[in-house]
């Protein structure tokens, strides 16, 4: 049994019992044995980190991503959306090799456990290379293969889906977990989505889907079957007796929100993506003060153009103060939840998200020495409204050490960024 | 003569003709001498630094802050405008000291050097303690000593403004330029500002003012004197035969917006305050596009809560995108031209913001080589929507390097951030 003791930090356990407390983390195996003061565990082979001008907290949670698109990140920006995706993303895409996807979705592991996060939800292509990526390097991720409803390639999505599911739930430790991922309303009509659901309950596992992104969707579909996405999803069973992760919900009405609640839908709320394409702003405030739970992601780097959790706190807090002329909506701690505990429970993820004995050992530190985070006030507001993610010092996933004082304990940075600026270049000439 | 050699470097020079070329740059004495290839300068006493797999763009200019409020950093967040100022920041204030002000200020330009910003435009009180921290780190600032015109020390203001642009206006080896720094309409009246205005034309100084930052100013104007701001200092000839600076600007018609082109008021765009105060948006599109003066600020570090022009310059091309609901708006470039460039002319510098023979040696260099900066699609791109601060890796202002590899050179780093926390502690407890 490994063991690791972070001494003298300054806590935030996001329990919501206590905001923060200096004290000493004790974690055995992959979960979290002891919390306290002055704890001196008798174990053989500890860890001890220094928590000295730290602060420790829950990893972060990116609840909606394209892992693999860091590598047509910056490439097509300032676009309209169609032209965006029809001239640059798609025409790049069908060009993608196993082996890019392998090394697009390292570059973003990398970049995201150097941000602190810890785990993340995929929705992406050549999937196995996806998890073999997440097996190596040790984060945690809820992973599915994108589907498509329409055209030929439909009915090979649902067995392709299959074979990953079976092959992958559970495995990494139990890192990995997945859900079946019908890629929207818009390109899974109903009768294939009923299929996605019979398979989903035939595997036990979840769904992730876009829901609700553009104003767009939402006419197209409303013309088409008369009722609005949520609706539709709604008309179909979608949310019923099942886990639902649905990323964006941008464009919802009150009852639209109503029934998200009600079936306690995983809402991934991403709000750089959606203000870089203009798609709108999800009413975040109501669906929180409701119920909802919210989590928040980076969708792709192609639309954000980066995998920063710290980042998508802040605008998450600047953007809906400024949207409903209210400074006191969505405050730090509040933010800092969705990007923690309530992210882990919008993936469906348990024990995962925040800090107390049992739960599994997904902590990061944060160095406050340093001039943007001088003074200490509040460790919140600084870490939500100054922070940025080169301040995460050391990562712990799985109750292990995969950074530490900056530097990749599972993966070989160098050979990452060269591959990943390689195969990027090339991407984009490939014909 | 002392010189500076930057090698093969990516060089963004903002002149609106190249976007970027592969080159060197060689700075003499406090200004850029040549750009080109492959250099090799006859000068003994030359620093060469490496350029590779970097890009190096002009210093980033903050149009608006109030420096040493960083000792105010996160004391105070999520809160209305009015509770958070009488109940947190005012009594605070009150207590501020000299010696406060000159380590707060240190700590903002630690912070601001840090993040590749080379010049800033400072409001705030005991200004001579700011100047000193400015000649001794060099960076480059616009000061001006705010004045409020009602109450007792209205005329105090006047003289002490006075004194201080005699004092240090074109200082510090002409890093130090001055403006007259009236508040804000509602803290000026009339014949208060026509005071400042002839005593800013005896000085031949410009003016530094907040305006038309909230809808309550407005409101309170509008009713007070029948006219909006922008209309009421039109009407006083503010904006005539001098330079202003004008922050904020968020609440704006059309006919104002013609009145600030027409005298080609700089305009300090201060996206985050904006949002996280929930002021308003600034129509900067429109602005830009009708031919506006347009910088970025960040305001003090209460409301925003960090110095960081990039993260500044990111969420102004979300913010916009999102609100006019069109992703082409306020392109990387054109964002990336606000914080440098167009950030130098609002503030009236000459020879500032862009990278050509003859200009001043504000230079910052980025470091490329990052998960995040990964592959290099599109340099502008990266930098707008993808790099953070810490990627700042050398920093060169009026020809000299402050800052070399992240370590600062005109600056004790430890002592700022020991002084600044400990007087930061101290300040909340004063009675
Ligand atoms: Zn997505
Ligand atoms: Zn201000």
């Amino acid at each position: 049994m490994t063991g690791l003791l972070i001494k003298n930090a300054l806590i935030l356990p996001m329990n919501k019992e206590t905001t923060w407390f200096q004290g000493d983390i004790y974690v055995e195996g992959n979960s979290i044995k002891e919390v306290g003061k002055e704890l001196s565990p008798d174990t053989p082979n500890i860890t001890i980190l220094d928590g000295q001008d730290t602060v420790v907290l829950p990893g972060f949670v990116n609840c909606h991503t394209h892992a693999a698109m860091t590598l047509l990140r910056s490439y097509g920006d300032d676009m309209p959306l169609m032209v965006w995706l029809s001239q640059r993303i798609w025409p790049r895409e069908a060009h993608l090799t196993e082996e890019d996807i392998y090394w697009g979705t390292m570059l973003s592991i990398l970049e995201m456990i150097k941000s602190g996060t810890t785990c993340f939800a995929d929705m992406y292509f050549y999937m196995d290379q996806v998890a073999q990526a997440v097996e190596e390097t040790g984060i945690r991720a809820s992973l599915s293969r994108g589907m498509i409803g329409l055209g030929d390639k439909a009915e090979l999505a649902l067995r392709e889906s299959e074979e990953f599911v079976q092959k992958w739930h559970g495995k990494a430790q139990g890192r990995i977990t997945c859900l079946l991922g019908p890629h929207a309303p818009y390109t899974c009509p109903p009768d294939y989505l009923k299929e996605v659901m019979a398979l989903a309950d035939k595997l036990g596992v979840g769904l992730h889907i876009h829901l609700a992104e553009t104003r767009t969707e939402v006419e197209d579909i409303q013309k088409q079957y008369g009722m609005t996405p949520v609706k539709l999803m709604d008309s179909l069973g979608l949310f019923t007796g099942r886990h639902v992760l649905a990323a964006h919900c941008v464009h919802l009405t009150p009852e639209e929100r109503a029934i998200l609640i009600k079936h306690q839908v995983g809402i991934a709320h991403n709000p750089e993506s959606n203000m870089k394409l203009a798609s709108g702003v999800a009413p975040i405030p109501e669906l929180v003060k409701e119920g909802a739970r919210v989590g928040l992601g980076t969708d792709g780097a192609a639309s954000n153009n980066n995998l920063d959790l710290l980042e998508e706190m802040r605008t998450c807090a600047l953007l809906h103060k400024v949207t409903t002329q209210d400074p006191t909506v969505l405050p730090a701690y509040q933010v800092l939840e969705m990007a923690t505990r309530n992210g882990a429970q919008v993936l469906g993820l348990e024990k995962v998200g925040l800090i107390a004995p049992g739960q599994k050992a997904d902590l990061i530190m944060v160095d406050l020495h340093k001039p943007h985070l001088t003074p200490l006030h509040d460790p919140v507001a600084n870490l939500v409204y100054a922070a940025q993610s080169s301040d995460v010092k050391n990562v712990i996933i799985d109750g292990k050490l995969v950074m530490k004082d900056r530097h990749m304990v599972t993966m070989d940075e160098e050979r990452v960024i060269y591959e990943a600026r390689k195969r990027g270049q090339d991407l984009v000439t490939r014909q």
